[in-house]
């Protein structure tokens, strides 16, 4: 056995070490370019609908009409809480002095597990895990919907059946069915969005997959990880940005925090080099959109990106995801902070899929540490 | 940039790749010796209080007297459960046709979180994580020991300043204060139970942690984690074993099992390729408490062993530290189902320790997978 001194270091933080392999997904950074499956992610966003994109992740496959069809009621028939998560709904929501519609999520998440006697390991086979998994994922925008309402003094709104998963969402936040042209933009926002390569919490997802333990604790897990400011993935930073700017130059905005040492939120990515794919197609939903905010938007777009190519010509920044979510987002009537649950709604179906193929290789993830701490053994003192 | 097909592929499940470094301790397999800092956890157990080693676990030392004496009080002052938290114990509790302490306990410390107003993020800096830390690991007895008297009808038993943490853990569960040499049995499973290298559990945490989420998303991960058949840590297992040997001779029993290509509950461990050190620790420690079980434990240690080194002689196993586990904990009055969760009790610390140092280092755990699906671009067919 090779005593651990003697193993070779690996890059910090295990960067571009391959972990797994996986065939739901990747990104390519530098070719702006990201696929789930053999698809390009915008190409689906742009012609499919949310629907038929989950069915994607969960089978593998674009589904025939009459099977997306059975699909979309597979899914409707999950929407209903539990009575004893439902009843648990308003403490959640009334915990504490500020509202984290994320934690909520998860508490009642981790509810739902028992409520609804779902296994608590693997060993119930994949047909049962994928069945779970579906109903983790149709069950998330009743909860953050249901938590928002209760924070904010009004009825949970009732799921409906007859809704596509999109207009649903914005029906449970508002009580009223959408414009189609609002449910349309907030599809495409939400297929743009559910898988984007091996971030932290998916990896997080398959991790805890990776022991045995059920969809919930590995999603619970991934929740956390989301939260986490490394993470990325705010897009209302990006409307606070537009907001901060607001009737100023966005020249001076920028050197301001260049010079101040902060970053720009809405441009620069880990992984993208070049232009986020998911920024041209949100501009576009944007632009089909209008309104004032998108034209200002794309003003401050063109006005941030040049001023950075003049202070950081080595080192360019591009909008990414974050910035027109936001305006995509404001201009459907979601309000601010639901922006990340709602980036939440469509990750947790990017999450699940991670899980199950996770799950298929009944092989645990668990890499060592270099213990680097004074040299044992140490006598131990006498009390 | 290289393209992740060209990068050098690492060992299945990353096994021996070294993550990150740790000074909180670390596992010899293949010497039998693991170590808490620099001194061998097993004497930590054998000579000093939880209180002491729980301080080693988050100051890097060991206490003088009147610094254990401070930090007990510490602990003692976050044993009590916000109002928000104990109303929403029974729900919990009541939850599902099946007991499950540990996602009950997920349920309570995600809900924690919040009604306690913890910071979600670890900008609220070190000393305040470590106050988190502290708060979350005092709680976790409270809430398991509530959870597990709720739901077998009886009151919640109310906290105490007075007791050490291994008395108060029996007082909680039964209502009663343990016989002094309960306690100390239970302290020194619980000391010897901290921590144990890079285990699944552990390295989920600190991938949470890595993103900057706060100490409850990593410990509520990391609860995911450990509940995975995989992780191994049940306690409960190896006194099943001996149930099911009962009047039988083990050897029988041994052989027959072998014969069904099933696993031996309660001997191997997938780090130690000789004795784990935490067996002749807790076989210490059952004879001290003595009685018919112990007898039996030793006599079954003994022949199962001699068994399996008959059958097996290439690929010696010995008995883990499950198997006088549940030994201890029947002798002093545990319940069954509530074994994996007294383990619980004492990882805890040994997690958060390791969520406190890999904040420290603010950089994202976040390996890469490859991607072995069709190749894109496909174009997307039509709907």
């Amino acid at each position: 056995m090779t005593s651990i001194e003697e193993r070779p270091s690996t890059p910090s933080g295990l960067r571009g070490v391959v972990v797994t392999s996986t065939a739901i997904g990747d990104v390519r950074g530098d070719e702006g370019f990201y696929h789930y499956r053999q698809y390009p992610a915008v190409e689906l966003a742009r012609t499919r609908s949310f629907t038929d994109v989950w069915f994607l992740f969960v089978h593998g496959r674009l589904p025939e009409r009459d099977e997306a069809a059975a699909f979309a009621v597979e899914v409707a028939d999950q929407r209903t809480l539990p009575d004893a998560v439902r009843a648990a709904l308003p403490s959640i929501a009334a915990a504490g002095d500020r509202f984290d519609p994320l934690a909520g999520l998860r508490t009642a998440l981790s509810l739902y597990t028992a409520a609804r006697g779902l296994p608590t390991t693997w060993d119930a086979g994949p047909q049962r895990r994928r069945a779970d998994a579906l109903a983790v994922c149709a069950v998330t925008p009743t909860i953050l919907a249901a938590l928002f309402r209760l924070r904010h003094g009004e009825r949970i709104v009732e799921p409906r059946r007859d809704l596509p998963d999109a207009a649903h969402w914005l029906y449970l936040l508002t009580g009223e069915e959408p414009a189609p042209e609002q449910a349309r933009a907030v599809e495409q926002y939400l297929i743009a969005t559910i898988d984007h390569g091996f971030n932290a919490s998916t990896f997080t997802a398959r991790v805890v997959a990776s022991t045995g333990a059920d969809v919930v604790s590995a999603v619970a897990a991934a929740i956390g990880a989301f939260s986490g400011p490394l993470h990325g993935g705010a897009p209302d930073r990006a409307l606070d940005a537009l907001d901060e700017i607001g009737d100023g130059a966005p020249e001076d905005w920028v050197r301001a925090r260049i010079a101040g040492g902060e970053r720009i939120m809405g441009f620069g990515h880990a992984v993208y080099t070049t232009h986020d794919p998911r920024t041209a197609l949100l501009r576009e939903v944007a632009e089909r959109l209008g309104g004032p905010l998108t034209a200002r938007a794309v003003d401050v777009e063109r006005r941030v990106g040049s001023t950075l190519a003049q202070l950081k010509p080595d080192h360019l920044l591009y909008a990414n995801v974050e910035f027109y979510a936001g305006v995509v987002m404001e201009q459907c009537g979601i309000p601010r902070s639901m922006f990340t649950p709602t980036f939440t709604v469509s990750r947790v179906v990017g999450w699940c899929a991670h899980v199950l193929e996770q799950a298929g290789e009944r092989r645990l993830i668990r890499p060592s540490a270099r213990y680097v701490g004074p040299p044992p053994p140490a006598p131990v003192p006498a009390a």
